[in-house]
Order: C-alpha cells, then sequence, then structure tokens
C-alpha cells in the first residue's frame, strides 16, 4: 500500500462516517426533540473539547495531514460551524480538498523530512512515513472516536460499525 | 515503511501508552482513596465494554492481528483481570508475544488473503494490507481512545501525550 493510499482512503473512510453519524445524532435530536447544539456542546470532560470542536479537528487532521505530506498549503476552513448541517459542510469540503491533493506527491514523501507546529512555541520533526502513522493517524482516530464516545454515552443509537464506515470487506 | 513496522511498531506505541495511563489511574485511585475497581467497571454508555474490557481488546487487538499477518496462532489470554497490576501483566505479556512474532512473515502479508471471525456466525474476507489499516489500526486505536476517554472522563489527570506515548518525533 502507498502513502497516499494510506492516508486519502482512511481520510476518506472515516469522514464519510462521521458525517453519516452526525445523521444519526440529527435523527436523535428530531426524535426527543431536543436542540442539536445541546449535543455539539456536549464533551467527555471538562477539560475536552466539545463534539463541534471534535468534528473540525478530525477533518483537519485530515486535511493538514495530507496536504503537509504533499507538500502544498492547505486550504483554510474557519472554524464557524454552529450545526449539524454546517459541520457535514466541513466534512463534505475536507472531501474535495482531499480529492484535489497530488496522490504522487504524497507518495514520494515516506522519507522526507517534515516540520509543523506543536503547540504555539514548539515545533516537531518527524520523517514523512512516521509524522503519518504515529502523528496523524492516532489523532484522526482520537479524535473520531472521541466524538463518536459523546454520542453514544448521551444515547444515540450507534454501534462499532457506524465508526468503521465502509470499509474493503468482504462478509461471508 | 514495512507492513511489520506499521504493525508491531504502532501496537509496541500504543500498549506502553496504556500501561502509562493506568499507573495514573493507580495513583489518581491512590490519592482519591477509592478501589480501582470503581474504575475499571466504568463505561461510556451502558451498552459499552467497561474499561476492564476496553484494555484486553486493546491487547487482543495488538495480538490477533499480528498473529493473523504472520500466519500463526497466538496465545490464548484468558479474560480474567480484575486489578490494574494484572491488566498491566495482560499488556506486558502481549508486549512479549509481539517480540516473537517473526517481522518478515508480516511484511510477505500485504497481498495475502485473510479470513478470520466477525461475531458469532461471519467471516470477514480481507487483503492482509487493508486488514491492517481499515480493520486493526481502527479498532486499536478505538480502544486505546475509549480506555483513555473512561479515565478522563472520571477526572484522571491524563492529556495528549499520554495517548500518544513515546512516538519517533523530535521536538524544538
Amino acid at each position: 500500500m502507498s502513502m497516499s493510499q494510506l492516508s486519502l482512503e482512511t481520510f476518506e473512510i472515516g469522514l464519510k462516517a462521521l458525517a453519516a453519524v452526525l445523521d444519526k445524532a440529527q435523527a436523535f435530536a428530531d426524535a426527543k426533540k431536543i436542540d442539536p447544539a445541546v449535543l455539539l456542546s456536549w464533551r467527555l470532560a471538562p477539560d475536552m473539547f466539545p463534539l463541534a470542536r471534535q468534528v473540525q479537528i478530525v477533518a483537519d487532521q485530515a486535511k493538514t495531514g495530507a496536504a503537509r505530506l504533499a507538500g502544498i498549503d492547505p486550504p483554510r476552513f474557519e472554524d464557524t460551524e454552529t450545526t449539524i448541517e454546517q459541520l457535514k459542510e466541513r466534512l463534505e469540503k475536507t472531501l474535495t480538498f482531499l480529492k484535489s491533493v497530488d496522490a504522487k506527491m504524497i507518495d514520494a514523501s515516506a522519507d522526507k523530512d517534515l516540520t509543523f507546529p506543536l503547540g504555539p512555541e514548539n515545533k516537531g520533526h518527524m520523517k514523512g512515513a512516521d509524522y503519518l502513522h504515529h502523528f496523524v493517524l492516532p489523532n484522526f482516530y482520537f479524535h473520531l472516536t472521541t466524538a463518536y464516545g459523546i454520542l453514544r454515552s448521551r444515547g444515540v443509537d450507534l454501534g462499532k460499525r457506524d465508526y468503521m464506515g465502509s470499509i474493503p470487506i468482504r462478509m461471508t
């Protein structure tokens, strides 16, 4: 598997799965007659990000990760979403950007030395392959799982398959 | 990066990070004078697994994933752990097993057709590379994140670095 498959394929599966999870959150809010903003502001802990921010971070891990590996500047998306519909648009914009990234540039990035901001003052330095596998993917899955966990902990009817999404598997 | 690095390295980083997270859970229980079993039986939702089971599943995703890719039978570890110390031993046994796996066998597994049980009645069929990237790793990170989320939601003093573990990064 190439670096581009390992990044772009994984991001696409995860972002689409998250969009479908948000549809279930909307259906839950409709059925219970609650404001979806209640769900979007829920957190697993007081010092963890709320659901809306978790979704933005999932999208940005994919966007920034792919752009950095490809050596290009990603588009800037402002963090202004306040509704499930807007968050789904954010995921959609991110998917559109990922489709525009040159896979060959990502494929050539495994041994590239990358430097990237870590918090407000520090910088991280990693090889491209390490960056994808030990930084971007753990972060991507962390925020994807946490978004799912927030909703499931609030009673939204979700199962592991909603998290996994449309993976390339044949079942018998 | 080879299939063996992508699996064994990732598992080792994650399992060691989880062991350190459990140390923080123990310290939290000691400081608050609470029975650690309370933490081990906590869940994010009534129909999700409690912390102790999440830890067992993280270990088993690594054990079973590595064994299936290498084409060998993994050792059987009974799910009998009831203390943090026992769960840390489970992680340790798993790390020892991973060290014994022939990396070359895993490296040769990218195009191998794998068949594995999915629930009590079904079977899944995937290529080795797909199995690692779209099945084992999302599951591994799901249960690692959920274990972390359970503890952080209960007030254990954890940050993202505790989840990420000792990744190959240089900071300036």
